[in-house]
C-alpha cells in the first residue's frame, strides 16, 4: 500500500485524486489546498488541510499545482527527505527543492475539469533520483495505466512541446474550422466524423503516410480558390504557413 | 432501384464503390476507367469499360476524378441530359458541362486506399439543378449514411476550406509532434492517447471551451522554453503562428 498526500486542488489533481481513490494499492491519506472551499470535492475519502505544517507523513507527496509555482512550493514544504514529486511536462525534476528526494510523475493527457478520464492506456512518465524512488513510481503508475514510461527531465521537455502541437495547436485549428463553418451558417457538427477519422488513421497509418490535400499535391488552385475565401479573414496567414510548410516537407 | 454508372478508379471511386455495391437500392451497372488494369477490382458486381463510346443508360453518373479533371471530363461525355454528378469539395457544380443535368454529392471524408470507410454517419452533401435530381440524390445519400444535407457550391467550398484546417492541417502537425519525439529517441505512440482523447473532447465541449496550453494562458516561460527547444527546427515558425493566433484570440 503507497500512502499519498496530494498537494493541490486543480484540474490535475482533481482527475488524479479520482483516479488514485479508486485503487487497492493506493491510499490518498490526505489533501492540501490553500482554500477550504476548493478542498470540500476532496474528502471523501481522506483528511484535508490548508496547513502545511499539518501535512502528515506518507510514502509520496504529489505536487500538482501550476507549473510557476511548484518551486517555491516545494521549497516551503517542512520536511526532508522525502519523496516529492510534481506532474508538470514542462518543469524540470531540478526545480524541486533538494532538501527532499525529487521525482516526476507526469500524466500525458489533456485534463478538463468538466470531462471524466480514464488513465487507462494514458501515458504515465516518471522519473526520480533514485532507484528505489522511481521503482515506487512505477508501482503507482502501473496501478493506473499499462503504460508507464521513464523518462529524462530533457525528453520530457520535447514531449511537452510536441503535446502543445497534437493537442493545443491541433484544437485551435478544429476551432478555426468551427469559425470558418459558423460564418456560413454551417454546423460544426458536419466536420466531426472527419476529424475522429483524422485521428483514428494514424493508429494504423503514420502521419507522413495519412497526409492529404491541395497543399501536399501542390495544388496551386485549389490553394488559390482557398486563400480567396480567406480574404480578410484572421485565418489567412495561418492557411498559408501551414501550406508552405507542408508543400516543403512534401518537396515538388 | 437506382442505376448508377461511377467514372472513376481511384481513391474515392474505390470507397463509393464498396459502399455502393452492399446496398440494396443501388446498382453500379458499369466503372468507366481509362486503365484496364485499375479497373479490375471494380469487376466483382457488374460491367467494367476503358470506352466512353460504350457507356450504359443510367440513372446517375458519378464522375469520381481528380479535381482538375472534371470539368474536361464531363465535356468528354457522349450523352445529354443524363444526371451527372462530381464528387469533389472544392469544384463548382458549374463546372460540369451543361449539356447535362448537373449534381455533387460529395461525402465529407479523409478516404486512404488503404483503410476501409464506414460511410455511416459521414456527411454526404448534396446539389442539384432540378428538385427530382437532388432527391434521387438525397435517396442515394440516405441509403448510405444518416446525415445527408443540401449544400450550396458557395457552402461546399467553405466546408472544403475547413476540413482542410481539420483535416490535412491537424494530420502535419501529428507529423510535426512525431517528427519532434523521433529525433529524441521517444516512440509516437505516446502522444496516441492524447491525439485521440484531443478529438473525442469536442464531442461535449467546443474547441473553444476545449482549449488550453501556454498560448492560451500566456504563459511566456513555458513558451520561452519551447521556443528554445525548437532553435534551428524547422518547426520554430510554425509553433510562433500558432502561438500568436492563439493568443490574439484569447485576448489578455
Amino acid at each position: 500500500m503507497i500512502d499519498v498526500v496530494l498537494l493541490g486542488t486543480g484540474n490535475v489533481a482533481t482527475h488524479i485524486y479520482t483516479a488514485m481513490s479508486a485503487l487497492d494499492e493506493v491510499t490518498i491519506i490526505q489533501v492540501y489546498g490553500r482554500n477550504e472551499e476548493a478542498l470540500l470535492p476532496f474528502d471523501k475519502t481522506g483528511e484535508t488541510t490548508t496547513s502545511l505544517s499539518r501535512l502528515k507523513k506518507a510514502d509520496l507527496y504529489i505536487v500538482a499545482i501550476t507549473d510557476d509555482a511548484i518551486a517555491d512550493f516545494s521549497d516551503s514544504l517542512l520536511f526532508n527527505d522525502r519523496l516529492v514529486v510534481h506532474t508538470s511536462g514542462s518543469v524540470s525534476m531540478d526545480s524541486l527543492s533538494t532538501r527532499n528526494r525529487r521525482g516526476v510523475f507526469y500524466p500525458l493527457q489533456t485534463f478538463s475539469r468538466e470531462l471524466d478520464i480514464d488513465f487507462t492506456g494514458i501515458p504515465i512518465c516518471i522519473e526520480a533520483e533514485n532507484r528505489e524512488d522511481l521503482e515506487l513510481l512505477r508501482s503507482l503508475g502501473k496501478a493506473l495505466t499499462g503504460n508507464v514510461s521513464e523518462i529524462t527531465s530533457e525528453q520530457r521537455g520535447t514531449l511537452h512541446l510536441a503535446a502543445v502541437f497534437v493537442n493545443n495547436f491541433v484544437n485551435y485549428l478544429y476551432r478555426v474550422g468551427d469559425d470558418i463553418l459558423t460564418k456560413q451558417s454551417l454546423p460544426f457538427d458536419l466536420l466531426k466524423p472527419l476529424i475522429f477519422e483524422t485521428a483514428r488513421k494514424i493508429e494504423q497509418l503514420s502521419p507522413e503516410e495519412a497526409q492529404t490535400g491541395p497543399a501536399k499535391r501542390h495544388d496551386q488552385k485549389t490553394i488559390g480558390n482557398h486563400l480567396h475565401l480567406l480574404d480578410g479573414s484572421p485565418y489567412k496567414e495561418l492557411y498559408t504557413a501551414l501550406t508552405e510548410a507542408i508543400g516543403k516537407t512534401y518537396g515538388k
